[in-house]
């Protein structure tokens, strides 16, 4: 018999009729003998209501008090989720994150775990009780409560898959698995049945939210294995791991990401230390910087001035352009242009770059789609492409229909 | 300067104008230099809600999980009243149950409260926040939430209170005092400016629930001066002390509670015991006797058999009635009589019994109303008569306008 830890989303608990169905999903596996770990989102749209009620009285409230709020909606899932199960008649408790010792940092809003004391929990196992706990949530030293941020349910499930040891961490969502591409878009996208983290991570960092970054670091950290899941449907989805059998050239998946924006700063002095500046006074705003290309200057090496391109996160592009604006002088440069009409659409498969070809490939499907490419980025497992907006969804179509 | 608790319930914090309207109101005594703790209830309906969503899964749910559920709604208050603050631009920071170590014993839906660790309060207020606590809540040995059960934000307002050894506890509600009858239906019923523990105590048990019996009784215990007031309006209210200026032969209300039922036990032996017998079946059902009349027998004191009636909560009369008919053979009565068509009126001062003729006005101000009186209790602040459910109204009519 395993130990499963089980997370499923808002939307599999959104109202009573969810809850019923995910509550025999939960009593299936524990009448098979296994010892059942459940972390629960806030139902459907409780937290953007939540948000709305707190924006009515305050539309700048405080990190704290806001997370303070937020926790109420898991609080809210675990306990109705225990009382269906109940109804079923079966052992069942539910947890805050408070009560499971998931300590957190100071930071509001997206604390990191800094440890789960699991204790309470494996106390419930032991009666052999359904364990519903909390997702999203935490205490911080101060015994304040804090929430993880975006993916923290994924996160939270995956801390204590981790920390119980457990023999597999499910994440169910309302997609049946991890997808080559989007299949709502692309013709031909199909499902994978095995995908490393490393791939994972591209892909979710590429903007396929199946699974959210820091809950894929910290299964590949701590070695956790992972189950994508449908939540309303009865088939296997993909399992996530560190080595998987596909075979190793072959790409796993394509992508857009279309929440970004790209800055271009024309003629800085071609010298020493010029990137450092400029990206140490955005690191210091907390904007995160993702491609980043340097012309080798105006037509030869020994041009006096260059050019530096970049992409952030669309909402960061107007604080990025005003940091660069105020720094005009020391920084030396002679324009600034920027865009958000631009999308990155990436391959990613791992050991991609050992097989030659891989990119070339990519390049030729775009070309042939006519799309024009205007940054282009690579590591050991993704090539990534900036082009205009408007061809993104093009773009993927091509490369998806070349390779797959 | 003062420390000062104040308590809101429900209506006071309905939605987001009412809760920026009392915290102006917190603002207000804050910024005349006093040191404020507001405990807050769940906002209008949202308990109400809750149950109502907690039933569509499970008509019978554990009440630990219930507790689960009902907190949030608390938390939920205390959060968006510290956003209202903040907006205000005061330090403020809401504490939930278990962040005041309000411990409580296991009795999930009503517990008790055990002991109230404020060190995490001082601190703040020492800081000078402005500190609000999620009322109604309290954390057992195991770390589970618990719910004190009706009036519980009530309760836990008087037990900061008086383990801050604050110098006042407000209590704020949608009436703005204790009145010597119900304004609504008695025309001249008039607010009373002090009354003491024990009459409040008498004035709430008769169905005047400006303030729950718990919070009163604790208050009492505790030497915690208490201050009845409106949210809605700006005046003065009603304190409830040991003792008050008020003359002590004054009543200090007439009350009318609707919600009982009589019991007649027909034709038991006239013998010791046998109300040790019945009484004794009661309480280990946990069923509460108020009024007790026990008839001298069939016209003389030699009679063989004698009649016991008695008063239940209207919600107990049922289950009184199927325990006593269970144990007719034990009892060895004739007949049970059992009606729910009956009121208890009453007249509550303190010291009134010691002013003789106060009992006698009563049931003058009856006869000439023409209500006849089927019952009678009193004690040593209180006069009660069980009346016709219609002629309640009237009864209460007529003694208010014989006193006041």
């Amino acid at each position: 018999m395993a130990l499963i830890v089980q997370k499923y989303g808002g939307s599999s608990v959104a109202d009573a009729e969810c809850i019923e169905r995910v509550a025999w999903r939960i009593a299936e596996s524990y009448t098979e003998g296994h010892d059942m770990v459940v972390v629960l989102s806030a139902q459907g749209d409780t937290t953007d209501d939540l948000i709305a009620k707190a924006n009515e009285i305050n539309e700048k409230p405080s990190k704290r008090e806001m997370d303070m709020l937020l926790s109420t909606g898991e609080q809210m899932s675990v306990a109705l989720m225990a009382m269906a199960l109940e109804k079923i008649g079966l052992p069942v408790v539910s947890l805050t994150g408070w009560q499971i010792g998931m300590q957190t940092d100071d930071n509001y809003g997206s604390a990191k775990i800094k440890k789960v004391t699991a204790s309470r929990i494996k106390t419930e196992l032991d009666r052999r009780r359904i364990v519903l706990v909390a997702g999203f949530q935490g205490v911080n030293r101060y015994d304040d409560i804090t929430t993880l941020g975006r993916g923290g349910s994924d996160t939270t499930a995956v801390a204590i898959a981790a920390n119980l040891n457990a023999d597999v961490c499910q994440i169910f969502t309302d997609v049946d698995g991890v997808y080559t591409s989007d299949p709502r878009k692309i013709q031909g996208a199909h499902k994978l049945d095995e995908i490393t983290y490393d791939e994972m991570l591209e892909l979710a960092s590429l903007g396929a939210q199946v699974l959210h970054n820091r809950a894929v670091e910290m299964a590949k950290l701590y070695a956790v294995k992972l189950e994508v899941l449908s939540s309303f449907e009865k088939k296997s989805g993909t399992e996530v791991k560190e080595v998987t059998k596909v075979e190793q050239t072959k790409i796993s998946g394509v992508a857009k990401d279309a929440d970004i924006a790209r800055i271009a700063i024309v003629g800085v002095k071609n010298e020493p230390g010029i990137a450092y500046k400029i990206f140490r006074l955005l690191a210091r705003e907390d904007i995160n910087v993702d491609i980043i290309l340097q012309s080798i200057g105006r037509g030869h090496e020994l041009s006096e001035t260059k050019d530096i391109s970049f992409t952030v996160a669309r909402a960061d592009m107007d604080r990025a352009r005003e940091l660069l604006e105020e720094n005009k002088q020391s920084l030396g440069y002679s324009e600034i242009s920027v865009t958000d009409k631009v999308a990155k659409v990436s391959i990613v498969g791992a050991g991609m770059m050992a097989a030659s070809g891989i990119a070339a490939t990519m390049f030729e499907a775009l070309y042939e789609a006519k799309v024009n490419i205007a940054m282009i980025s690579t590591s050991e497992i993704k090539v990534s492409v900036l082009v205009d907006e408007s061809e993104a969804d093009r773009a993927v179509q091509a490369i998806h229909a070349k390779f797959f």
